[in-house]
Formats: structure tokens, sequence, C-alpha cells
């Protein structure tokens, strides 16, 4: 439970203050603002504030396209247009700001998006709170002997009642020594902080355009991601939804649903609907690709 | 007069419906929404959207540096204390969209900012409206003799209306041959826009966060700027006074009005200060240098 | 011709001082260097510098990757692995830099890719040449009427001629104007430039990491862009299949030769794979979406 | 000691086969390519490749004034303005690229330099090694009292070896744990991580350009700075003194040593020239800017 009274009072306040605004206003993300969403066994993400909303995406299109864009009928049909074509400027009209509480090896996934404005909690300035993620059994997963990043099924319940009083242990005996450093010894706050595992929680503020949002939900909430970022990933996902829905169902049609062929792919779908047999050898592909590629195709 | 009827009802119709929201609003922006401030001949400057105000920037420090901005007593206090560290972070937190109608030599020097999101007008798919900037008579400054960049006094009055009459006719007769490529000939309107010069107006909406925006005031309100496009930043800049005023002041105190004092600067300031006179073969610095080095100081 | 016997003196020279360096050396690339490949009638592309070769692509996945890369057998292999994948951070860590000269309108379309490193021939400080870019009587398109920023068949040759008439009238007249102003009138350099047309050259030197060059290169040389600026980025693509041939192997079979589907493309291709007949009402795509699919699935 | 006899042989090859370029070659730092410069207690920084020298920042300068530039008598007096005058994109022209291996927590800070392109070794594909930062006795300094993110004197003696005590137990106890659980355990190595401290070491390929790493050794070789990205800042700068010497003189005279003045000092300098007397009352500073201003002027 990651919100303390006074959290939850803070947020039960702001969400009281409506005032008057004269720019466009999502009311799906009103729904959203200031309110914890929980992730993981102590994180969670808020949205703090928002720009735009999917009519912006369009004014910005037509400013480009000028009269062109009058072919067009409708919004929705232009906002699938842009996503379609990989028209990615209009997207970058909409921002969003996020405070979002994680992991350490989450956090340094997460800052390889560059294409961002972050404020992180500063641990030279300021004590971290004792709050470590501790994975739930059933997500300790076995390393996969055949993908060098994977994670196959769970350990059995004895080899993950070791992990889970390894990492309590360890949690518990750096952060004792943590305050033991920080407090009656007095060494500095940025020296001290080194001795905590990655799974200690920060916490930050992220604000992103959501161009570059989807570019990051692409991603990070593809099966390929650590579970642990997509738990994140999969939780803004679902308040873009409520944002902008017209751009979300585009998204998922054009991008995080799609699939991309290679030439060779190309090639071998056209003689597969000629009522050829094409095999590996002949399909120009890896082992590697085939595989991927008959996981798509196969089945039929 | 950049704005048509049907633009001035269309921004009236605008600012009538104000909706509630539960996002920080910053009053002194909302005065400004989509109204237009009238920039050069037919330019302007609209603000379509802007996230945060103030009290973001402060939110965003005060979770990066936790209880360790406690000590620092207000607001104010804390937005100088970060302008004069830059410590620069807090004020990307905020964000702001323009709409901004400008001639396109101003558009080239403007894109050289690279942190910021375009759309631009498509002169691809539109026709170009018959607008150029024709300076106006006192804005026709002779080439400097010594600054290989900047402009000196005003051309004599026959000079200067010879340029508006070159200026005048050449943009009406490619404006012409515009219309002749694009209308009967039904040249690709890709290929007739070449034959336009760089007076002619176009339009985009540019999003930026405050922090580069601030830099961009520094480097184009600056005197060394040119005057086309000083005027479009002195413009921003006094949106931005009414949108961020603790911030907009801190700005001028330790930014635009601020001075950088090289090594050798610093050493003859002291000696200076000492009582010592100093001259420029024993300062260290060039003729260039010393000659700016005195502008400053050589008055007392 | 776009070089003067000055500046091919100057090339011949630079080529003819090769000297010893510990750095990765790709000799493809190094058989470009300082040379100019004439693009358009007054353009050119030119490698001044280039950092890394196929084998730093693969050297930067190996440190990422640590031991987990061994199971790759070769280095080709890798690449089209990292670029099946979209692993794009190994690509950028090669790098080149270009000096282009080109007709303003291009500049301007070219330098709406941000994550590069430019330095423009600046119209301030100094005079530009008088050269400016006629198209090729054939390439004189007539405009789409289907496609709002496309080109069809060229015009006739009346219509051409008339064409060539205006292009050549107005570059001659509007330079003339603009020596008449910056010449014995004496106007800043920086106001007379304003009056020219954007057929006019330019140039610059532009540094890009190799992954964001790769995607300049998807846009600009694709079908869809005009063809002036598509000019320049064929060029660039031979220089770059001579520079990192098995990335550029990999990139036309995974990047420019690839197609993406759309969720409801898949499953109109996995129901025509079982021998279903798909038509646009039951496929779920817009008729112009399905039209684009036809052209690609329908000739089967 | 940071380096394997494999890696020492390694470098000795890679320093043994220079081979011909066109390229530019900068012969202070070819001296320094592939060597490993050693950080800390188990870290280091070697060049692997580089791009460009004090010359070609002189040439993209003399591409962007051209004839402008011609009244700058020689290279160095033109570094210098450019520097002065921030003009920037011209050091963007120089390309360096290294690996560094640093702790974790190092690499957090460093990481916020958004403006580079990084490759990490990855802890989910492979296994990181036994090596952590252990500071030395006299690096261990206690908190300051006055500044939030600031150090004082060391620890006592006692205090000191119990920290020690404490940093290389935790150091083993969790190393000795991460190998049971990717071991016999075989827990995903992307989970096992989680428990290790930030003083592990990781490495990286670090490429970015001339510019922007002089803005990050400005803010890294700081005083403020910890003193532990500081040492690799440090390092760097003499790589970079060896690379582009006279860049690295501007630097130091108009940025590293420079002393930026707000209003409120210059004015407050000013009548200290003028032989007035000033207090902080009459200032318009704070406390603490009066300070920090009297720290630098205050002796005279």
């Amino acid at each position: 439970m990651p919100l303390t009274p006074e959290q939850e009072a803070e947020i039960a306040a702001q969400r009281r203050e409506a005032r008057p605004t004269l720019r466009p206003v999502a009311e799906g993300m009103e729904r959203h603002l200031y309110t914890a969403h929980e992730v993981l066994d102590h994180g969670f993400v808020r949205v703090i504030d928002y720009m735009g909303d999917d009519g912006a995406i369009v004014q910005a299109a037509r400013v480009s396209y000028g009269k062109g864009t009058k072919s067009v009928s409708n919004d929705e049909g232009l906002i699938r247009y842009l996503m379609r074509h990989r028209h990615t400027t209009p997207f970058e009209m909409c921002e969003v700001k996020l405070h979002v509480k994680l992991p350490i090896f989450v956090a340094r996934q997460w800052i390889r998006h560059r294409t961002a404005n972050v404020n992180e909690y500063s641990a030279r300035y300021s004590i971290l709170d004792r709050e470590f993620y501790i994975p739930a059994p059933e997500a300790l997963a076995r390393q996969s002997t055949t993908n060098n990043q994977g994670r196959e099924e769970p350990l059995g319940p004895e080899e993950a009642a070791r992990v889970l009083e390894i990492l309590r242990a360890d949690a518990a005996r750096t952060y004792d020594h943590y305050e033991e450093m920080t407090g009656k010894i007095g060494l500095a706050r940025e020296l001290a902080r080194m001795n905590l595992p990655t799974n200690i929680y920060t916490q930050w503020y992220w604000k992103i355009d959501l161009h570059n949002l989807l570019h990051f939900l692409e991603l990070r909430a593809d099966p390929h991601a650590q579970m642990e970022i997509r738990a994140y990933a999969e939780t803004i996902g679902r308040i873009v939804a409520d944002w902008v829905p017209m751009t979300w169902r585009a998204f998922l049609d054009y991008r995080a649903g799609a699939v991309t062929l290679s030439r060779q792919a190309i090639d071998c779908l056209r003689r597969m609907l000629r009522g050829e047999q094409v095999t590996q050898e002949e399909s120009g592909m890896s082992a590697r690709e085939w595989r991927e590629f008959m996981e798509v195709w196969g089945e039929n």
C-alpha cells in the first residue's frame, strides 16, 4: 500500500479544487488527475498535469496540411491516417506529466528514453525511505535457457522461499546500515546511498510528449520487456486510453498490434498466397527469423 | 492587420468557453489564450495551450530535493536559487504551445532551436497566402562596416524608397507567377513554391518547455539578434512575464541581465578594485574583448 | 557543374595526405572522403569525416549484451538481429559529417530532422552566390489531383517552357536586386537576403549518427518524398552502402524494403492464406487503406 | 587494478595496427586511443574513437560565416571568439566515443546528460563481475551541516573503519547471494541483479559531441559535483586538453574559470569600483548570494 494517510489527504484536496480554464479539457484525463494508480508492491503512477487531447492533434495536423486536410471527413479518420503514415509531429503536440514511484533497477531501464524531462528525488539531498520491491512468489521466474534476456516458468516453492528470504534480509540489513551510516556515524548521504540495492524505491516527475510516450509504451508494454517495467507501461497505457481514445485505438491497430514484414517475409507470404509451399531453406530467412515468421503465419 | 474577420470570430468563440479543470491554472496566461499578438506587418503570436506555472517549478524541485528544500523559506526564493545555480530541470516541467505566423527567413533562424515540437503549414499540400514582410522604412538599416552581422543607421529616404520598390514589386511578381504556375499551368505545388522569396509568411504550431524557451529568449531577444526575430522574442517575453512572473524576474536578474566574466576579466576587475590602472596590453584580452569589457566596466 | 577549379584543387589536396591512425578505418568510405557527389544542377554531397564501421556496431552490441552475444555466430548475423529487433543504440555508435550544397526549400524539409548537428552558411555574414535550382524540363510535374502532396506526369512542352522562363527570369531579377541592395545601396545583408527565392542554393555541414541517418533515408528516399530531397537521400544511401555494407543490406531488408501490417491487415492476410475471399467492406479498413493493401497483396 | 592480462593484451594489439586515413588526425588523441586511464578503485576511461580536432571547429565556423570569418586572423583567435560568444554549433562538429567502467550510482548521475549515445552492459543478458567501489578512507567524508548536498572533513579513523567494514561485508554478501540466485537456484538474471547495491561496477560505451561534453565537464568537474563523478570528469578533461588544446584553453578561460554576475552583482561591483562601500542590505542580494559574491570579490 504505497500511500500514507497524509498523501491520501493531499490527493483528495488537489482533486477538490476545480477551476475554470479556456484550454482544451480532456474529461477522461481529469478523472485520473492526482489519483495514485498502484504498481508493484510500493510503486505508483499519478497524472500531475497534461496538455491537449485528440482534438489538439487534429488541430495541429490541419495547421500543417492546411486546406489539404479538408478531404479527410472526420477527426478519427485523420488521426488514423497520421498514425498509419507515421506523421508523428501532430502527436508531439500533447504532453503529460507523471509522478512515478519505482525501483531503481526499473528507473535505470526507463531513463534510456532520452526525449523526456525528469526530476528525480535526490539521495544526495534527502534520505530514501525503507521501501524495497520484493516480488510476488509467482513473479520469481527461472532464467530462460533459449533467450538470454528471458524468463520462463516460476521457481519451485522452496527455491522461491529462499530467494525471498535473501531479498528481505539483504534489504533490511542494508537499510539498517544506511541508517547507521547517515545517522550516528554522520557519513555524507551521497556516499551512504551507494550501499543500497537497486530494488529500493525512488520517485520522479516525468514529462513527455504523446509521440514519445507511445514509443515508450510500444517498447515497454511489449512481451519482451521485463515484467516489472511492463507493469508501469500497462498502467500508463490505460490512462492514455482515457486521455486520447481515438489515438489509442489507432495506436493499437497500427503500432502495438502491427507486424513488420521484411523483404524476405513479403516474398514468402506472396508465394504462400499463390498456394506454394515455402521452407526455411528457400525463404532467405535465418532459423530464428523463420521461427518468428511461422509463429504469426504458420497456423493458418 | 494579420487577422481576418473569420479569425477574429474564431478567437472570440474559443475565449468564450471556460471549462472546469483540476490542473494548475495560471491566471496571467488565461488572459492571453488564443489572442493574437501582432508582430511585424502580418505576423502574430498566439498562446494555444500551456502546462504549469511558477508553482509547478517549485513542486518539481521539492520532489527532487525532498526535505532538503525545506530550508528555503519561500517559493520565489527557491526559484531564484534554481535559476542562479542553473538547476534547469524544474523549469522543464512547464510547457507552452504557440501559434506563430512569421516570414520564412525568420522561421529559418528560429528552427535552429532543436529542442521543440513543430507543425508547420505545408506548401506541398496547400497554397500560401499573398502576404510578404515589407519592413517599415526606418527598419531598412545599412550594413555595419565593423560587425559582419550587424546593422547601422537607417538608409536615406531615396535609398529606402528604392528598396521598398524592389521588395514590393518582386513580391507581387513572384506571387503572380506562383498563381499562374499552380493555377492554369497546373504545376505541382511542391515545385511552384520554390520561386517565392523568403519574406513570404508561413505559420506553425511551436511547443517548447520553459527552460528551452528561456534559452531561446536569451539568444533571440538579445541586441545581437536580427531585429525581426527579436520582435517575436520580445512579444513572447511579455507573455512569459504574465505566465510565470517569479521565474521571469529571476531570468532577468540572473540570465538576460547578467554578464559572464572570463578568467582574465575577473583578474582585471580585482586589480581595478584594488585601485590599479589596467591596460589592454596587460589584461590578457584581445582588443575586441577589451572593448566589450570596457563598455560594461569602463564608465565608472 | 557545382565545383570551381579552386574547389577541385582543394579536394585533390585533401585526398593526397593520408596519415596513420589507430582508429577503425572503413576502406569503402575512405574512397568517398572529400569527393563531391553532384546532386541536382548545382548541389553536391561530400563526406568530410566519419567515425566507425560495421565492426564498431558489433563491438558496441557486444559491450551491451556481454557474453550473451556469444551465441550469435558472426558479425553480419548480429547486425541483422539488431536491425530486425530495432535495437537501435549500437547504430548510434557510428557518425558521419557531410558537406551539402542544396536549395533552401530542400534545406527546410531536411532541417526537420532535429537529431543532427548543423553549421549552415550564414547570409547575415556573407553574400550568397548566384546559383539557383532550375529543374530539368522532365522534372516539371503536374500537381496530382488525387494526392495533395503528389506529382503526376510532366507538363507539356509549352507549359514547361513557360515555367522555366518564369524561374530563370525571377532568379536573375531577384539576384540583380540582391546585388544592388547589398552593393551600391549598402542595405544590411540580413535584410537584403529576404528577397531571394527558396530555390537559391545554400550549404551546410551536417553531422549525424548512423541510426538517425537511416531514419532520415527511410523517410527521404521514399517514393512519397519530394523528388529533389530524394536525390540527396539516394546519393547518401550509395555512400552508406560503401561505408557499412552489412548494415546497409540489413536496412534494405528490414526497413526500406519492409512493410508494416496493421491488426486488420494481419487478419485479412490470414483469411486469404486460408483461401477465403476478403472484401474491403469486411476488412475493417478504410477505402484508402484497402487500396494500399491490395497494391501489395492483391496481385498474387 | 581494473585490467586483466587479457585486456592489457587486447589494448596492446589495438594500439599496434596503425592504418592510413584521409581524415583529420589529432596526434594528441592518438596517444590516448584504447589506453585505460584508471579512475577510482576499479574504474577506467578509454578513448575508443574520435572525430575531428581544433581544425574541424575552425573549418565548420568558416562554412557558417563564409568570407565573414576572414577578418579573424588565426585559428585560436576564432575558437576563442566562438567560445566567448557561445557560438556552440562548430564545437558540435567534433565527437568522441569512450569506454567507461563506473559504479552504478555514478552512472545514474551521468545518464542525466541526455544528449549522448549510450550502450551499457546489460545485466539482463549477462552476469556482472564481483567489483564494487569501496572508497579510500580519506574519501569517507562527513555530511555537511550547511549544504544539503555537500561533504565536509573526513570521518575519524574508527568511524571510517566501521563504514568500510559495512561496505565490504554487504558487497561480499550480496554478491554471494547473486551467485547463488543466478547459479544453483536458476533465477532469471534480470531479477537477481536487483539485490546488488549501487556501488557495483557497470560499463558502457558513451559517445558525445564536444559541445555537450564540455557542458558535462563544466557541471561534473565542478567542486559542487560529487567527488566520485568528478574523478571521471577530471580524467576526461585531461584527455580533451590533448585532443583539442586550443578549445580546452578557451574553455578554461571563458567557461570553467568564468563567473556570471547577476544584475545586482554588476551594480554592486560598479559601486565598489567607484569607491563606495556596499552592504548586503543594500545589495539586493539574499544572504547566500551575498556570501558567494564576497567569496569572489571581497578579498580585494
